[in-house]
């Protein structure tokens, strides 16, 4: 995953242009990738698709002709969406389109203009203060024209039309964790549940442009979205810090319960905030007209980290161990809920003898066995009511634990499985 | 108020009485109050209005003529309601007609006996330690007789028939605390809100002696309690303690949301108590053949501070600040429950587009500006079933940025106010 | 108590057979105990009646005849339902039939081959580690044959069919407070209740073997299961610890409030515990099928304590004043059980005058007297919803002042007793 987002890294994406059509691409090598392309203009909701922006080259250049800000160092030198430039000006009446960060005066920050015209430029506030007055040759080599916004979109069908959805934003240009760790993560995940023995549920993966992507999806999906069971935003999910879960708008989701579960059980450090209507693209899921059931996975959460939105968001923040380890814990969640059924003990009436069915131990006085609470937490709490994730929760087990002493219990024909509710 | 507070210190209240007339005569130079005498034997529920009280003078005299107890001194040296007495006794004889405390030797404690025919004097226990064996003189010119029972009353109309109650009682001698506090800011309070330039509610103050007074206030309005919306009562608010709320009977009223967002919101220290039926004028408006939800507002809880009931609770525990505070954070409950009102987002699928209707910064990247998250939390739960309550608390912005940011989107088309259930 | 369990201690008792027969023969001399035999092989839901086992002797021998292991020192030495065996054995072929804790190796553990034909030995570990290599003898002299599952009920009758059950086993053999400490109590218990004046409920005493018993007696009794609304099982409650309850399945069943409140309002140390579907014969009666609102009470808990299941759980762990605590803890739970009403206020509106029926002080200011607090809680919770038990809970007060306020309000026609729902 690290290598893969090595080499997505220098493409400079926003969110429509040719950068996100090059990312997607690199993604389509790995997963069967459906590459969606609306017009600009196309109504979606209150908002409609944007103009395409692409971007060649852009400078600030001094009198002497030397480029004393320079795109090719960085994409993260323009503002996402500036307008075409080429002016003479002062440094007086350029400053107002200068975006620095004062308090950390050594990074670029990540600025843009999405749906306001406009143009600037973000450079570290060091380099700000050395600029002599003078005269500046401004070049900003963009196009803002009628186009596209593209997204990505793979399916993989289950033994059911019910979807779990999992959403990542492919807008960000130079920035490692935010978001190609999402990206990578995301793809990934996809690749391992491809190769599931069996699915329950549809699995659908967007790749989109942050905030503007889910509206046009949600827009042209709309009859499809009451089938969406579960769903899952992963963003800033490569750096060091320990795994943060935000919980959906509903707040006790399925979802969220997984993942409540998960975390707790993997006996590392973890976070589990509630919704708030900021963040990432969950805010469109869990929109009222909508009240999806989509949380958020994160390691530290966005805007608490102090690398992001800056040039300091690079390579050697996203970690291998971390990417590794938030793919694993999706997995797990998803495991949870691929497994999680209501079962009902068809020998309810005190306990079944489990020593004849060879799930006892044969001398008693000395304590439990193995799989033994599992099998006993199982039968009590199978009355059709409760789920498996219900009795994981209630008797502190592990999930795994649970599905397996369920299993055992099926096989000896004292559990069957229900869908009454 | 607090110089109001002074002025009525000296009269000797009681629960019937010219004490109470002239005290509701001092309310009426500041607001339309309608004073209301209901006569002497008129049943209000399990009770009947009792002879009217008034009295003159009182005093204990030694052999020389010398008063050792003087009523002139302090209207707390006599029991409230004691039947006239003139009569010579020995110390002995008059010991149990003597109330002292013990463990605070120089106070004089306040002690009634309204609804049981006695009397008696009131004295710091030093005082009677010091008493020398001997005759007495024993004088208490009182008269118990055919009268009425005395309250008054404000409306405010408002723009609707749905009532704030607001109400104290008006029945004690001279204590500071309990409860001149009390009438001076319901008084002020009134006053405030008769100069909104709009009332939601219809405002009622109830001046009134403690325990009979709501009883017969109630008995006299049955038909109109069903309007009576959001309650308080107002006792022991002008000490130096922070302010403490206690919840009405159903604990989860408007009125205790409003309060609990109102003290946790100002950053000061406050409490919050669970609803007993102890206390002030709540307990008759929390019976459960009414159950009104009307909270209480105090600062010490009475019985709580030590000049409780006592020559102590004078005019140097009621500090002016206090009065001020609690005034202030009473009209910022108003003010929730005025505007606290349910609203539906017209735009409910994804977020609307905020920034082409001035709402929203136009760089983005950079964090959130101004009202941008009340925003945000107001369009995310106005599926009408949450009010600008329900937002704040949820969000854990303060109330005024939630009815700000709901007054904006309304402004621009997005809010609508619901009053479906 | 502790007397008749020194007369129980050495009876070798197991899930059928003679010991059980004693022990019911004992209590039976306190009680007018049913004793109720039910055949070998009879169908008890997934189960059926074992054989009945009885034993008369049983030891290891030496190659020079001395006894190494003797049934006649400790019935703790042969595993329970061991079947006959005279074989000379060398120790190698002895050894898995041995049973020993290596990490305590001075006691002997105790354990048990119910539904698994076999049999053994247990020792002290450090006496198995001192045995030469050698021939041994090794001689069980028990059967196992068709015979009777036997255990006792005692039924108390009540003004109602409703049922409290109280169940507690009578299956180990030379073990102290599991559950000698069990059996002397019920026997107590039923005693006390015996001598009410009044009983609300009628009592069900079961002295059944672990886990077989209580499924052998709700197969026979499927029909009056639905009058049980209170079930308690007894279990090691007579060792030092502090009492533990362990809720029922539903965890808010009546029983489960009713210790809650009385283990509180003790003063004591306690502990409560969530309900797990392992433990004592609380397991069955809360199994999905009936779901009967039965709690645990021990002390220590089962498993807990170091000398739990082993020859350290003798005459020495079990104290007087543990089993006289334990005794005073269920029959105060019953006392609120039996007490538990819901009453209707019939002067609902404001504040009765309390003062006139004698239940008030009558001089006013000073504090509350006696059992004001209680009068003022019942008659404002008394709409019809909340039962006394309610009323202790929401006001901290004990059970005991609640009722007595209620009886006193009931008394003066302020209050009536409702059954309405």
């Amino acid at each position: 995953m690290h290598a893969f987002i090595e080499r997505l890294y220098p493409i400079c994406r926003s969110i429509t242009g040719d950068g996100v059509r090059r990312t997607l691409s690199a993604i389509s090598e790995r997963l069967p990738l459906d590459v969606v392309e609306v017009p600009t203009g196309t109504p979606a909701f209150d908002w409609e698709v944007p103009r395409e922006w692409n971007i060649r080259d852009a400078w600030i250049a001094d009198d002497t002709g030397r480029r004393v800000v320079d795109f090719r160092q960085s994409n993260l030198h323009v503002v996402g969406y500036s307008v075409p430039v080429n002016r003479k000006m002062s440094l007086e009446e350029l400053r107002p389109h200068l975006h620095t960060l004062p308090d950390r005066p050594d990074v670029t920050p990540f600025r843009t203009s999405y749906f306001h015209e406009g143009w600037g430029f973000c450079l570290p506030d060091r380099r700000l203060r050395e600029l002599p007055d003078g005269e500046y040759q401004v070049v900003i080599d963009s196009s803002l024209t009628n186009g596209h916004l593209t997204y990505g979109e793979v399916v993989l069908e289950g033994e059911s039309e019910e979807e779990f959805l999992v959403s990542t934003h492919v807008c960000h240009p130079s920035l490692g964790n935010d978001n190609l760790s999402g990206i990578a993560v995301a793809t990934w995940l996809a690749g391992a549940i491809s190769q599931l023995p069996r699915r329950r549920f549809t699995y659908r993966f967007l790749f989109v442009p942050g905030l503007i992507g889910p509206i046009v999806w949600l827009s042209r999906n709309e009859e499809r979205v009451g089938r969406i069971r579960h769903g899952l935003v992963l963003a800033c999910i490569g750096d060091a810090g320990h795994p943060t879960y935000k919980r959906t708008r509903r707040a006790n989701a399925d979802i969220d319960r997984a993942f409540e579960h998960v975390l707790r059980d993997s006996g590392q450090e973890y976070r589990i905030t509630d919704f708030t209507p900021f963040g990432y693209d969950e805010r469109q899921f869990n929109s009222p007209g909508f009240d999806l059931p989509v949380g958020l996975l994160m390691r530290s959460p966005h805007g608490e980290y102090p690398e992001y939105h800056t040039s300091a968001d690079d390579l050697s923040i996203v970690r291998p161990e971390s990417l590794a380890d938030s793919l694993a814990k999706v997995l797990s969640v998803v495991d949870v809920l691929e497994h999680d059924r209501r079962y009902v003990n068809l020998s309810p009436k005190g306990e079944p003898q489990l020593g004849r069915r060879g799930l006892y131990r044969t001398i008693g006085g000395g304590g439990f066995r193995d799989l033994e609470p599992a099998l006993l937490w199982v039968l009590n709490l199978s009355d059709g009511t409760s789920s498996l994730l219900d009795v994981a929760e209630r008797s502190g087990l592990p999930f795994g634990a649970v599905r397996e002493a369920a299993l055992a219990l099926s096989d000896v024909g004292l559990l069957v499985e229900t869908t009454d509710r």
